[in-house]
This record gives structure tokens, C-alpha cells and sequence, in this order.
């Protein structure tokens, strides 16, 4: 393939759907929720929101990219989400990124890496399995301010 | 500790509770669907129980394991699934178990192995993050039986 193919070809992630998640993140910090949000996003559209809310509903899914993905779903009426890319402010667990590899999401990106349960390369990685579905990944958009988020919240939850 | 002790505490995967997640798998056979089951089993009684109908429900998230964790979480009125016990047909795959290991899940007992998706041990494994809840392991319990649903399942589809 020529190099101005390749170069068409490649991805590049976009800030304003990283702070489209930080702004759901927020939601979650006001709601006493672990603050993490996420979009899914097809062809420069956002197609699918969700953020934290696992305390409130009692519901070990309700992590954000679960809640982005499935209303995309709901969006595309199929859950096949091709073509479409995930921005995340935290690295997703196991559980949100097979959830990704599962429904064929394009591509993954996050801001703050999880040391305990990132599944995308840092705890662990379960989205280049040989036989499996790889989503292409991008790490670190507004890195910093996702985790500052998140720093925030652990802090005023120790006082 | 003690032998006797020790011995005392360990757990002894029960054979029914697979057949009953054999019949759910039997049940999502019968509609088209990949067959799998699953239940959740707290106390020797089974609290939860799920089958996969993900085409029906147009839905990634529906995996049999999911639905069985969800429906345990209702009948538990929380997302904490402490001492309970999921019997699945096919080893988790890393939506699943990442699920399960969300959930506090205290053990897993699969029957046939997954080659391809499955994320306790045998493609990748989610269930023993070093800083992370790590759920028990039982594998191979009706393993053939599980994995002859499965067979005769795909060879169907193959005609």
C-alpha cells in the first residue's frame, strides 16, 4: 500500500469526544458514582453515552462503556458496532473491553491507564487474543485530566 | 490450618447444577442461539440463571452468564455476588468473566473449554489479576456433554 494510502487510512483520535466523556464523567463525580464516562462514536457522530452507575442501580454492569455500547446498540439496532470507536476516560476492565472485542468495536480509546484492571495492556490484555476479534487501540487522550478526576474523587472519599 | 479443616472448606463442584445449565443451553439450542447455560448457586440453591440469546436480543451483552450474574443480582438486591458459585456450559469469555470477577463471583465452574474466547486460562485468563478479586477455578465438570451441545450446534449451521 502506498504511504499517503496508509496515512489516509489511519485513525486519529479526537479530543472533543474524549471531553464529550470527561463532561459524562463529571456527571458521574456529582452522582457519588466512581467518576468514569464514555461516547461510542460512528462516522463523526456520537451514537452512544454512558457513564458510572453502578452504585445507584446495584448493577455489576453498569460501568460506562457497558452503558455507551448498549445504547449505541440500541442506536444502530444491531450490536454488531462495527466501525465505530469507543473513547473512554479509563482504560477499560476486562469486562468492558471483551465487551468491545465482542461487538466488533473498531477501535478503543482511553485516557488514564488502570493499574488494577486495565485490560487493554496494562493489568492484562484481552483485545489481541490470536483468534479473536482486535480492536486497535489509542491510549492516553487527556490523560491527565481524566485521572485528575479520578484522583479527586478517591481523595475526597478518604476524608 | 488443620487438614481436616482444610478439606472441610473445599468446594465440591455438584453436577446437578451444571445439568440445570445444560438445560438452559438445551433452551437457547431450541431458539436458534449459540447453546450455553448458566446459573448462579448461593447456599446450595441456585439464585440465578441464564441462557444466551444474544440474536433475540440484538444485544452483546447477552451472553448466558450475564443474564444468570444479572438475574442473581436482582434476587440478592446487589451487584456483590459474595459466596456464590457460576456454573457455566462454556468457559467465560473476558466479557463474562471480567463480569464475574467484578462481582465478587467467589468461584467458576465451566464445562467445555474455549480455545478461542476463553479468558479463564485457556485463550487468556482475567480471573487471577495480581491486584484484582480472583474468583476459584473448577473446570471440566459434564465437559463432554456441554461440548457435544455445542458440536452439534455448529454442524447444524454448517449444512
Amino acid at each position: 500500500m502506498p504511504y499517503n494510502a496508509m496515512k489516509h487510512r489511519a485513525y486519529v483520535p479526537e479530543k472533543n469526544f474524549m471531553e464529550a466523556a470527561l463532561q459524562l464523567a463529571e456527571e458521574a463525580f456529582a452522582a457519588g458514582e466512581v467518576p468514569v464516562g464514555a461516547v461510542v462514536v460512528k462516522d463523526g457522530q456520537i451514537i452512544g453515552r454512558g457513564r458510572n452507575r453502578r452504585e445507584a442501580e446495584q448493577n455489576v454492569l453498569g460501568h460506562a462503556e457497558i452503558e455507551a455500547m448498549t445504547d449505541a446498540a440500541r442506536t444502530l439496532g444491531t450490536w454488531r458496532l462495527e466501525n465505530c470507536t469507543l473513547y473512554v476516560t479509563l482504560e477499560p476492565c476486562p469486562m468492558c473491553a471483551g465487551t468491545a472485542v465482542n461487538a466488533h468495536m473498531a477501535r478503543i480509546v482511553y485516557g488514564a491507564e488502570d493499574d488494577v484492571m486495565g485490560a487493554c495492556g496494562t493489568a492484562v490484555s484481552v483485545i489481541d487474543l490470536p483468534r479473536a476479534f482486535k480492536p486497535e487501540l489509542y491510549r492516553g487522550l487527556l490523560a491527565e485530566e481524566c485521572a485528575a478526576l479520578l484522583r479527586k474523587f478517591f481523595e475526597q472519599r478518604r476524608k
